[in-house]
């Protein structure tokens, strides 16, 4: 693709350093941020465009990962004299919780995206964890999306939820993990939650429980995934963003949202999401083959009853 | 049976009055404990024997709970003088958590398990909820069961530890929750417990995690299961009780530990569990028929990926 072709999928959210502590070990500024998991990781399943915003600081070495998956780079904004995003959090024993040490949002603080042209028709979009009058702006600029997958975070929930409140009822599908789930909904049943999802506007809730797996619910559809157990767990970020990239990149490849496509999607975003846990920030996944992700998924469904 | 035949599986546990709250409701003196679950769900699936205590108060309506499952009674003592054990407990708002107000042990106190000759000669054993000690002394009467199946909680790891350490390695599977994972192993992450529990002797550790599902974990062996969706949860009392019944039940009819029937029985013991959830007590897992299971068997299949 070189920027004048219609990707499959759009792709919009934030491009990072991430500074990780776990108990596996300390890493300075990975290649990080939600866009950054999302596109590489969809792009191993339909044609994949990013749209985000990095500073000069940002290294070739880290576009070059986009560009080894294949990732298009036509929305991709370089603000030379500005400085890339940087994310720096700790995670505790468990990794189930994470604190932010701090947060620089640098050239993300005026970020205002503009689709390229081709981008605006094309049929599937991810928007990413970023502030919901951002999403809402890149919503307006698309032409007739035909499925449209919206994520989100407890800080957006918090702090701006007017803005989310309108953001909801415009996409086709919400993910959300549990804890969000209940912040938004006010409902300690994430079942109860879903629905209450649902009643906000979008066709599906997708309620992402992490070691426990995740849920996928419409008006009239139900499924249930567990999670593939993970022993050695190195680091959990991007795990939520490279689900997202095996829901939208497996809907744009089936060009349906069929029961099959939705069930094989949820296949598809535990097995990706299983590879970017294995390694810190972006490590294993960059490099994850589609004979990777088939090899990871007969696995899996090996061990589902 | 008639008490002279060797049942396919032998069900041991407690028989209780259980007085229950939860946000659906208030209940007293209900048919309740471990045995009285996982006998009756058992009985659908393989004959099934029941050893246990109960007292002159235990009504016959009751008892025809049993007898109309097509449970044995002949490993049932009855103690006309004395008074059933008697449970009296709150569950709070989401379920997830329950006090309890107050145990009279009663005739449970005195409880010295003793097995029919017939019994003793059974392939499979489920021992339920109860002292380790008893557990043990129940083992101690078996002559050579193929498969056994040990429950047990908190307060047992909390209080009879060393009992319950001698019971674990001559079990071939030990059923328990996450919490009590955690409890017996020390353990953050369930995988690492379920390993702990492993190098303790049984052949497999079977982690239940309530509205998340469970897992299965041998040596050369894993599957995970999501729950069944209950938006409507009156009472889950008996659930993991129920939940033992379908995996032993399950391997008792199989004759086998293959890998399909430990995912067959994990399929079985979701849905059983799911019927005791819906009512209070036993209400309507004494109700379920082989095609009321056959029939939420499939609609659970159909929410797999």
């Amino acid at each position: 693709m070189n920027g004048t072709e219609t990707p499959d999928v759009v792709v919009v959210g934030s491009i990072a350093f991430d500074s990780i502590e776990t108990p596996a070990g300390k890493r300075p500024k990975l290649m990080g941020g939600s866009a950054s998991y999302t596109a590489t990781a969809c792009a191993l399943l339909a044609r994949t465009g990013l749209v985000g915003v990095v500073g000069g600081d940002f290294p070739e070495a880290y576009l070059d990962v986009f560009r080894g998956a294949g990732v298009d780079l036509a929305g991709l904004e370089r603000v030379a004299d500005g400085k890339t995003f940087h994310w720096d959090g700790t995670y505790d024993a468990d990794m189930n919780n994470r604190t932010t040490n701090c947060t620089e949002l640098n050239v993300f603080a005026d970020f205002d995206p503009v689709l390229p042209e081709a981008y605006r028709k094309s049929p599937c979009l991810c928007l990413g964890n970023i502030a919901p009058a951002l999403q809402a702006k890149v919503l307006d600029q698309m032409e007739a999306p035909r499925f449209t997958l919206l994520d989100t975070m407890n800080l957006w929930i918090d702090q701006t939820r007017d803005d989310l409140m309108k953001v909801i009822p415009r996409v086709d599908m919400l993910i959300i993990n549990e804890h969000e789930t209940r912040e938004l909904t006010g409902k300690d049943s994430l079942l109860r939650g879903a629905r209450d999802i649902l009643a906000m506007g979008p066709r599906y809730a997708l309620v992402k429980k992490g070691e426990h797996g995740a849920f996928l619910m419409g008006r009239d559809f139900y499924a249930a995934i567990p999670a593939w157990p993970l022993e050695r767990l190195a680091d959990p970020t991007g795990a939520g963003d490279t689900f997202s990239a095996g829901i939208v990149g497996t809907v744009a490849a089936a060009g349906n949202l069929d029961a099959a496509t939705l069930k094989q999607a949820l296949v598809n975003a535990t097995c990706l999401a299983s590879f970017t846990c294995e390694a810190f920030g972006i490590e294993r996944l960059k490099d994850v083959t589609k004979a990777d992700l088939a090899a990871r998924e007969a696995a899996f469904r090996a061990i589902l009853p």
